[in-house]
């Protein structure tokens, strides 16, 4: 098979984490510390792209753990509306593999001034994101080279659940997420099986993925990666917001990626599984819960089980396969997506 | 023409935003007065469906007017995860037609139990979402008989503006809202116009609506009536965010509708019109912007402009009327969309 630099980055997902961890461990702990002095009630969270899936996980996992609300910003506000939104209470966090799309680094600016503590998570810490924001969170994730984001954005999801769990004080997630890079290699040993799926899925034009709490952030990052890698129109759903209208796609062999692992959201997704095989859906499932896979008409088994609150950062891998095969069998250069460049810079 | 329920509701939208106007000006007038003696410093917004698209509206009608950052609330972390936010200084909203639908009265048991003021804003006073409130906002939308939600999605966007307004004393914006109904008369005056540009558009498989700022709730809401009438895979975007990514997708002959009405963000639209007709897409544009009309494929012009802050109450007939008319032209009833029921309980 012909090299591709996606795939590169794809494989290097693990070590990119490790280094994450293993660099800036003592930082998050530190930066922990010093936000416990300051006062805040919420979180907004700015980003767009795939650093705007990653605020996604975010408004779960610090939902969970904190119980903190979580917003994602409304750049437009401030950048065309001339709105200095009162930031008080907030604690405002910039996401972006560049940190140099101006409308995030405005958001940024209006927070800082109005005195919210403010954090930039971005690969590159001399950017003019990293320059706005009082407290800095370096990906470490190297040169990331290809267009579509993957080692950025599971370092991204990794970056907010060391934050987040130095912040809950929580010494055993900590431990267990240092284990997230195995799984990770895990579940690189999909690959074929989802070059399978992708060549199975080759003349689809359109598509929808579907999860649910954690895995929403997924859902969303893999119709991402489709539609940037594959031109497969693909729209992402939450399982419930799915059957507020959207069901109504449903006919025969429509194709709908459902991300779905153990954990409190299982059972909604089996029945939701269930429902769409009746409706006459074609259904591949990036899962661990037996009851799924049996119903699914493409199943990618994952090999390793891991905590539901870090499953984002293994299942997205069988994601970025699926998008980097499909790419391929429809014809398409995974490392050359049309119309696209690595940074975007929207205001 | 076959007599239609669905045409019935959106034709009633003029008389049911003057009903609520006319009704409940005095009590919106009362509540932001009795707002005001309450602490919060941002909003929190539970809903689903169109009724989540009402409450992207209210993230820059609240943010430009109050400077209130808006979350949309992650139900299933209220009803999956068991989390109980801390709902400290926030303005905790709930919007359903219905009120029925239990996730979102779970996230309003939760911030009322936990101090923070919430409002129901919903066409059944008497539903357990009513009840789960401190404070109810009623939409007279009359009873809403078809699936697709029409004058409730109207009538929210209203109530929502209502609130706003009197929360910042702005009696000016009060009375020019006052003159929307009459805008919206005439903007059914464009049914011609959609039935023709929908017989064009009846091949279309996959689309996308676009919009910005006040009108990425109109993208959405336009995106959603496409989907639950049409069986046109329709995604909506920001027109910053489509540029992270999805843009990808366009080639030759892709259908946009774009939805782009006059004030802070038309030249942003402007400009992308002209790259998405660079790029191959085809354009319907629902618009007031003699610059965009001129190059969309298939201008709608909307016959009367209003301020930018209440144009997604009169653009979106448009986007209805192009809903209505594709079903039928695809051979849709769109008095019985496949897979709906009107009141969906998801928890």
């Amino acid at each position: 098979m012909n090299r591709s630099l996606l795939l590169d980055e794809i494989q290097e997902q693990p070590a990119a984490l490790r280094r994450l961890v293993d660099t800036e461990i003592k930082q998050f702990i530190r930066l922990a510390h010093t936000l416990s002095t300051r006062r805040y009630q919420y979180v907004v969270i700015a980003a767009r792209g795939s650093s705007d899936n990653a605020a996604r996980y975010a408004q779960y996992l610090m939902g969970a753990m904190l119980g903190l609300p979580v917003a994602l910003a409304t750049p437009s506000l401030h950048t065309r509306y001339g709105v200095h939104l009162r930031f008080e209470g907030a604690l405002v966090i910039g996401i972006s593999q560049s940190g140099a799309s101006p409308d995030i680094c405005t958001v940024i600016e209006d927070a800082r001034s109005a005195g919210a503590p403010t954090i930039a998570i971005t690969n590159h810490p001399e950017s003019a994101l990293a320059r706005a924001a009082e407290f800095i969170i370096p990906l470490h994730a190297g040169v990331e080279r290809s267009i579509a984001a993957t080692k950025t954005y599971t370092t991204q999801l990794a970056a907010l659940a060391l934050l987040t769990l130095s912040m809950a004080n929580d010494s055993a997630g900590l431990a267990t997420l240092a284990t997230i890079p195995d799984a990770m290699e895990a579940i690189l040993s999909l690959d074929a099986r989802m070059h399978d799926i992708a060549r199975d899925m080759a003349g689809a034009t359109a598509a929808v993925t579907i999860g649910r709490g954690y895995h929403y952030a997924t859902a969303w990052e893999v119709a991402l990666k489709l539609k940037e890698l594959t031109c497969v129109v693909t729209e992402p759903y939450s399982a419930a917001d799915f059957q507020h209208g959207p069901i109504a796609l449903m006919r025969d062999d429509f194709p709908v990626i459902l991300v779905a692992t153990q954990g409190a959201v299982a059972e909604d997704l089996s029945i939701l599984t269930s429902r769409l095989r009746n409706l006459g859906a074609h259904i591949t499932a990036i899962s661990d819960v037996p009851a799924i896979l049996d119903i699914a008409d493409r199943p990618a088994p994952l090999p390793v089980s891991v905590e539901e609150r870090f499953a984002p950062m293994t299942a997205i891998i069988a994601g970025q396969l699926l998008a980097f095969h499909l790419a391929r069998a429809r014809g398409f250069d995974p490392d050359d997506p049309r119309g696209l460049t690595k940074v975007t810079e929207t205001r």
